[in-house]
């Protein structure tokens, strides 16, 4: 519904990467080790390209400069030059018909340059015959400004697949097509302290952030990807993750060239503990993309880049002022030292407020201690509750006792966090309050927050006062503070437990995939009894069970796994065998079984469902129903999904799912955020369900993911009777698609 | 966990009716008719208080009043004389010891004042003993500011008692106590067309709203009800829905006296297709009073209030900003000529954004006619998609086709709203096609909004031209400009269509009632057989069953009812039947009823449950098991709850609940909320349910929760079963607690 405006993104990873390692680069790239992949034939490793001489280049040709007045190409070239002169490279015009350019000695081509440049931007409409040129001058980096490409259909995709595979051959590196002079813009130099730094796919879409320097918020780096036909989100991603000035990467994002370098670049990030804040563009595709038919398909393509970034601990927000506010406190704030957050006030009403929709937003606001309310009512009225949030009824706070008060509070061991809401500003007390807060926040390494509510803003106490302070956290709404200050706590939390899982992933085949390969029939389901079989081969286990092809032969298998049985028609193609009828359960005697097999196969006949016998099977009973299943998704590849089993997983789609690699960690984390999750922790006197052996078949279903990701185009299993702790889970059903 | 600061303000609203219409009252308030009851003794109309003099009033007296310097009534007489000089009020000081105030003559007592004053204010400390004294002296309303009352606990409380009933004896009315002076502000009276008028429980958290004059938006009061001793909340929404100048009405609550009244001031307001925009504190309270053992309790106070709220149209929003922006919008835009939403920007990465954002908040972006697009591709190059989001390039509005566009677009006829998101002003651009958007929002009846995305907000463009306009929407986030336009389409969509319910609620009791009465049992839990009765006196469907105490009548009984039967043990304390095994399904011979009848008895022998027989039931299948129950919310009274039935439904919470009266509309509405929605609909080739009949059970559920409040204490049919389409619905068990 949504196009990308840069076409679409979507690779092949492991192409990429055999085209990555298969071939000399002479770009300046830093190979951190020989390629490495998983099982699956995916990298769990990425080359960080080496941007500094992109973003601090000595030299820089201008290919297509101009100084003729009124040409756009004039424009830019000054602006090149000023940005040449801020940052002290040497510029160099080339133009096939001047001589010089804004006073500069202008080269007739490519070859004829005084120097080997680091950077060559591109002015001409067609950058492609100027690319292998470049490379015989060994350029290591070129920009392409010029449009037409990939973002206006068919024909420019081929156009800029053409210019990516001159890039690749030639080894430099390119920014764009379609991409624009943000890298090259004026950064404020007066401001301090850990920066943004900044990735874009549209230039007006990164201007609110970038111009968070008028709000004494620094930017060290903008990268406007455009098309992305070389370097791409990731790569601008993990060189940022390493540079020291860096305190948090600020992104918006249409499309990912590929997810795989995507999460390779994220993983970086987190082992580095730098803040990654983005913007996706795709919510809604949601809906459109979420397949009904089975239930490995619940999550919808938003749903998996939602997973894999929360993986990665991406902090995914929805709009621009969400991530101009959530990246700037991010890159400024210190390591929480406690995770309460306290509310103070000049208004019992805000406070209750405030307090309402912090607990709302998952923040905890501890009750302070009996000690620190008596402290705090040495300065404040003892009518006013001062437990948390704290009441402070205004006057307090507009003479000497508002700085006893705001430190007794982030004295507090429990409070690693001070919001104060401003809500209506009162001169008299907010302006001192202002002053104390932004003073007391130089002496403390917590984090004070305040939210200015006045509509206009222009107020001196907001304009000079809190924004001329670096250690203060400012926001205009409530909502965008709690989301900031919940990213923030969020964040180090993850980056403190963060292992990442690209080191354990499995790199060889097991013992299981060749007993897989010998049940795989291309192109076609397995009928249950098969797929039963491969999840064994994955040690998962499936109930005793015989197929059978007479009546006779069904009570002998019977007697032999035991009553009571179901039984169920078996074939190749069979869907929804409860709804027409093809599973018996409950069967008690030899004669049911005799009744049961002769219903299954007359109904199989009338239904014309070709059986290749009937499945005598052991009942399993006293579970709780769940499903398992694995996916594909187009930017990601393989997917494991994890839901409510039986009839109504496809009702209500309790589900969640991750993207592989992951860890034992993550798959409990994927049964907290069911709605049903209560189910296995025991209802209504049923006990606890074998949680352990249920997170045990996730990790078994992904290993399953990774190796058969090229021979299976899908798998269920649902339901997956997961019995009470300490008995195991057993598969009932699977669905088995080969490709 | 989060106190109101306004102490408890729930009464009993029937107690409060009689109070009103048992008592001559000299106040000023408009008989809208005499007193009516609904079948539960609830009132079906409110009285609405003239508050005309309140808000200007001829002559006011000032008990307390004060010009000694440094005294803080000092300061509020000096407020009170500057407002009563704008508003053209006599000032009348009162003051015991003084014989003068500010120059003006001082009465000693309220009774020697010179005339018969509209307004009192009381700058006393306890204003109890001055209640009797203003009514003898014809005084028609009070504002008392002293605090101590209920926001400081149990005695408070009292004390607050103590004067609401001197006020009920006295005939005046009064706001407060632990009020303001918030309704004698400066009202900037410079700005024209419709106003805001502001009801807030906290002078603080009103502040950004009435700040909102300062970007131009009109405000015509302020309400500061504080305490709500006597006039409260739904009294002002009453009469400010009244005024001409009122264009919406934005409260701030933290807690409501009466729910009633709340809903029949919202009631009138809907009536009068005024918007009614609300923060209600309390959403995470959810939790802690969801209650967790019986399906009626699934839904929490909190969506109750959530709950009553919509059904009377108003409009709930979580922060001050979302208040203050969509009120703004609410009060000043005119209804909408079509739904659809266009979004138009300088960037496609703009646009796209903007665009999956209004989807997901459930804005419909119809796409433009092939006509339409070729119109704008006159001015707008043809790689640029028009479709909507409409992608303008930037360049096109930076000249004469920028009002070219725009008109173009606002002429579609599918187009009732323009959204012109600015994400980073670029003066040569953003400053002519601000221009352009003001002058073509003032020759066209449809919404143009413009979401100005920088994040200092001082822009020229910004500060003069836009918010000069009163006629362009402008809001600093994309999500508070979506939120506004949603509220806006739905509150039109919902005064379009509404109807009051209280001019159908049922007045007199159904002949069923006499029937239910006959079944109570007070204090008591009904049997499983006796509920059942009382749901066939309301018209219910229930099974056939029969009661019976020996095997014999149980066999006999099976024959009647018809095979297969159901067995249950029945008692009037049973509760969790299927867990403890009481309940045998699918006999289907005299002899496994006999066994059935002999396990059951013997289980609730062992476990000790007192039966007063087994019921022997018709078995009724093929349908899908839902919940229909009744609950008591404190503040609302009887409510109703529909959800997914069976064990499932206290696991996944799947419920809508309603406060009565409501109409079919809300019942049907309330199974549009459910997540398991699909299941009545009919999936995997289950015939769609009968919607119909259960909703039919929802209405007489209504019945029974609205003319046995006082009888029962809880009501839960579950599961009832509703059948496929045509064949009803039927009430397999049922639980009922008498009062």
């Amino acid at each position: 519904m949504l196009g990308s405006t840069h076409g679409t993104l979507t690779t092949d990873s492991r192409r990429a990467l055999v085209i990555a390692c298969g071939e000399q680069r002479t770009g300046p790239v830093v190979h951190d080790r020989v390629a490495d992949l998983d099982v699956g034939g995916r990298p769990l490793h990425a080359d960080v390209p080496d941007l500094t001489r992109f973003f601090r280049p000595g030299s820089v040709a201008v290919i297509g400069a101009s100084d003729t007045e009124g040409r756009p190409s004039t424009g830019i070239t000054r602006q090149l030059l000023d940005w040449a002169g801020r940052v002290g490279a040497r510029v160099h015009p080339v133009h096939p018909t001047r001589s010089s350019v804004f006073g500069l000695p202008c080269a007739a081509t490519v070859a004829e340059l005084p120097e080997q440049v680091d950077l060559a931007v591109l002015l001409v409409a067609d950058p492609l015959p100027v690319i292998e040129e470049l490379a015989e001058a060994k350029v290591k980096f070129a920009v392409a400004f010029a449009s037409g490409f990939a973002e206006t259909g068919e024909a420019g995709a081929e156009a800029q697949e053409r210019l990516a595979e001159a890039v690749r051959r030639s080894g430099l590196r390119l920014l764009g097509p379609n991409t624009n002079l943000n890298a090259f813009e004026r950064f404020r130099e007066d401001l301090s302290g850990p920066a943004i730094a900044l990735i874009t796919q549209s230039g007006h879409q990164g201007r609110p952030v970038f111009a968070l320097q008028e709000l004494g918020i620094r930017l060290s780096h903008w990268a406007p990807t455009g098309n992305e036909a070389d370097l791409e989100t990731a790569d601008f991603l993990s060189w940022f993750a390493e540079q020291p000035e860096v305190g948090a990467i600020a992104c918006y994002i249409e499309g990912l060239k590929d997810g795989r370098s995507f999460l390779l670049a994220a993983d970086r990030a987190a082992r580095r503990k730098v803040p990654v804040v983005a913007v996706k563009v795709g919510r809604t595709e949601t809906g459109a993309r979420t397949a009904a038919s089975h239930t490995g398909k619940l999550t919808g393509a938003d749903d998996v880049v939602d997973a894999a970034m929360r993986q990665y601990g991406v902090i995914r927000v929805d709009a621009l002022d969400e991530l101009q506010d959530t990246a700037a406190l991010l890159a400024r704030a210190r390591p929480p030292l406690a995770e309460g957050v306290a509310v103070c006030s000049i208004s019992g009403g805000t406070g209750a407020h405030v307090a309402d929709l912090a607990a709302g937003a998952g923040l905890r606001l501890p009750r302070l201690s009996p000690e620190k309310q008596a402290e705090l009512h040495q300065w404040i009225p003892e009518y006013l509750s001062v437990a948390n949030p704290v009441d402070n009824g205004g006057h307090p706070v507009g003479d000497w006792r508002g700085r006893k008060i705001i430190d007794a509070i982030l004295a507090d061991p429990a409070v690693g966090v001070l919001i104060c809401p401003v809500t209506g500003p009162f001169p008299p007390l907010s302006d001192r309050l202002v002053q104390d807060l932004v003073a007391a926040a130089e002496e403390t390494d917590k984090l004070v927050c305040v939210v200015w509510g006045s509509p206009a803003g222009t107020e001196p106490a907001y304009r000079e006062v809190l924004l001329g302070s670096s250690r203060v956290a400012t926001f205009r709404t409530v909502g965008n503070c709690l989301t900031a200050v919940r990213a923030w706590l969020d964040h180090h939390r993850f980056v403190t437990d963060y292992r990442s899982p690209f080191e354990e992933a499995p790199r060889t085949p097991s013992p299981s995939s060749r007993k897989a390969e010998a049940l795989m029939q291309p192109g076609r389901q397995l009928s249950e009894h098969a797929a039963k079989q491969l999840l064994r081969a994955y040690g998962i286990r499936v109930p005793r069970e015989q197929l059978v092809t007479s009546a006779a032969a069904a009570v002998r298998a019977a007697g032999q796994v035991g009553y009571p049985v179901v039984m169920k028609a078996s074939g190749a193609q069979i869907a929804h065998k409860t709804e027409l009828g093809l599973v018996k359960i409950g069967l008690t005697s030899a004669s049911q079984v005799r009744e049961a097999y002769r219903e299954l196969t007359d109904i199989a006949r009338y239904e014309g469902v070709g059986l290749d016998g009937v499945l005598v099977c052991q009942m399993v009973e006293q579970g709780v129903e769940m499903m398992v299943g694995v996916g594909h998704d187009d930017l990601f590849g393989p997917t494991v999904t994890v839901g409510l089993g039986g009839v109504l997983v496809e009702v209500l789609r309790d589900a969640a799912v991750r993207v592989p690699p992951f860890g034992e960690d993550q798959a409990r984390a994927m049964l907290g955020e069911l709605r049903g999750r209560v189910l296995l922790d025991g209802v209504r006197g049923r006990p606890p369900a074998d949680v352990d052996a249920l997170v045990e078949v996730v990790l078994r279903v992904q290993r399953m993911a990774l190796e058969l990701d090229s021979r299976i185009a899908e798998l269920d299993i649902n339901p997956l009777m997961v019995l009470p702790r300490g008995q195991g889970a057993v598969a009932l059903d699977a669905l088995v698609v080969c490709r």
